[in-house]
């Protein structure tokens, strides 16, 4: 069963008399009442991360793909709180050491604080992340609007490359292989977006599952389409040149998920304080398409202005 | 490694910035300025619960297990976030359908929402639970006074019997099994001492881990040391009947955890008020023994005046 489908049939009515839940439709928990922002992910190895040969780097895209989900929202996480189930060998002194320097790591680089957990003994290693801020309002999901533009931040890919140069699925050279783990790992997430994004954006999603599964959701209770250029998808200069190399097709490596990268859209009148707030904070926003009505159909257009259809829109959790 | 080490050695240092961790080493985190109180639990089978042969109850236990961290506090759980870790055997169709019917019914005596969560895939089951709720104050850990009464709600060992009856290393006749393993799936947890508790209680803790592990942990900052009375700790009138029928020690089974009673500490000049909140609230409360200097030694007294040694103090969660 796809997640969605299990949230709505049987999770869905237990949150109906709760406004902040926002029908479990969105990123992240919001009560206005007491400015609070909430996202809890649980990440499991194997799944959502190869394995845990590198704990200090695991721990540090764990953490980042948790405060991307608030981040993206326009809020700053303030707190966050780890509950790891592992065993002797994973949560051994050394690796204990690794992880407690990559959490100090990332408090110091995104400005939050360790508030709580719980560890417990399994023999299958998970983490699940409590993410918390403090807003007075966030950008939702499901509310773009007609002829809005389709912004992402940074650029995508570079985190598939990376899993595929991990599972050897892909040879290339140590400076593109180092290059591209980096970014598996280590993901670009934008913190000044969260104090600036409320400013433009109509609509917001981070991009976890993959452009066009997130494109997806970001849109899923709105009668609305969208349509991309393929050629605005905005790519790193080692994944233009490992495509070129390799022969491989740019559509087949963008939407393959981990970017968190930030996905909104804005109206057309935003432009210039868009353009404005990319340049100031240094921050890479790309105009990639545009919404349009239910009567057109999403589409994903190619140099030659041909639809393209692709083979993976990105990851979705099945049971 | 023992829990406490663990998060001592590794962690404390990470939360030092933040009053609101209250240094690791409560059960809640606490942000006065937003009055916010969050509590987060892993629950794995084989391990907080012996395996998902009923889904419906084993998500009872857990619910309360992790309210009762806050309610213990004297704060008011107001939301709930599940994240499930489980394979398509753990959440089928009808295994959701019994957890979905199981949190409405607790969010209906519990007066909580769900919130959000996630369900990720994996071949080991676990929950992990965070649940928040507002509050001007909460009760600490670590704040007893010498001389104070030392009480427990409820009854203890109910629960362990419940534990030991599902593993068949006792064998009781239908009517008492039914009620232990009720016990066991369904602790009594006592919504309305959340409202109450902050008036006459100088420290508190639930016991999760067992009576003097939880005592243990509730003074593990003070230089106190505690004397405890066997004949008052509270049982059920069904444990006392085991007890005779199988002529086992009382001491042997009053704090092996999993009980989620209150336990809390208050000056003596607190006796009425709590006697009176006691009746009218109809919540068993116990005076079990009190609060001594450091230069006494720990007990527990027997019917005898006789300190003896527990085999086993509670459970420690080990790596």
């Amino acid at each position: 069963m796809h997640e969605f489908e299990l949230i709505k049939s049987y999770f869905q009515k237990l949150s109906e008399n709760s406004s902040s839940a926002l029908n479990l439709n969105d990123d992240v928990f919001f009560n206005k009442k007491n400015r609070l922002v909430v996202s809890v992910d649980t990440y499991t190895e194997g799944n959502h991360f190869l394995n845990f040969k590198k704990p200090d780097l695991v721990i540090k895209k764990i953490i980042r793909a948790s405060i991307s989900d608030i981040i993206c929202k326009g809020v700053q996480p303030k707190y966050y709180f780890i509950s790891g189930s592992g065993n002797k060998k994973t949560f051994s002194k050394s690796n204990l050491l690794k992880i407690s320097k990559s959490l100090n790591q990332e408090q110091r680089k995104y400005k939050i604080l360790l508030s709580g957990g719980d560890t417990v003994f399994s023999n299958k290693l998970s983490f699940t992340i409590t993410s918390i801020g403090f807003s007075k309002d966030i950008v939702y999901r499901n509310k773009a609007k007609i002829n809005d533009d389709i912004y992402v931040s940074g650029n995508l890919g570079d985190s598939y490359l990376g899993l595929l140069v991990l599972k050897n699925k892909i040879k290339l050279n140590r400076f593109l292989s180092k290059y591209f783990i980096k970014k598996y790992f280590m993901p670009d997430i934008h913190l000044k977006l969260a104090k600036k994004i409320k400013k433009f954006a109509n609509t917001s999603i981070d991009i976890s599952d993959g452009l066009l599964a997130d494109l997806d959701k970001m849109l899923n209770d709105q009668k609305l389409s969208y349509s991309l250029d393929l050629r605005k998808i905005p790519i790193s200069n080692n994944l233009q040149k490992v495509l070129v190399l390799k022969k491989l097709s740019k559509s087949n490596y963008i939407s393959n998920g981990d970017d968190y990268q930030v996905l909104f859209t804005a109206s057309k009148n935003k432009r210039r304080i868009i353009k404005k707030m990319s340049s100031n904070y240094r921050i890479k926003l790309t105009k990639i398409g545009s919404i349009q009505s239910i009567n057109k159909k999403s589409c994903l257009i190619d140099n030659k202005k041909k639809t393209i259809s692709l083979k993976n829109k990105g990851y979705f959790h099945q049971f």
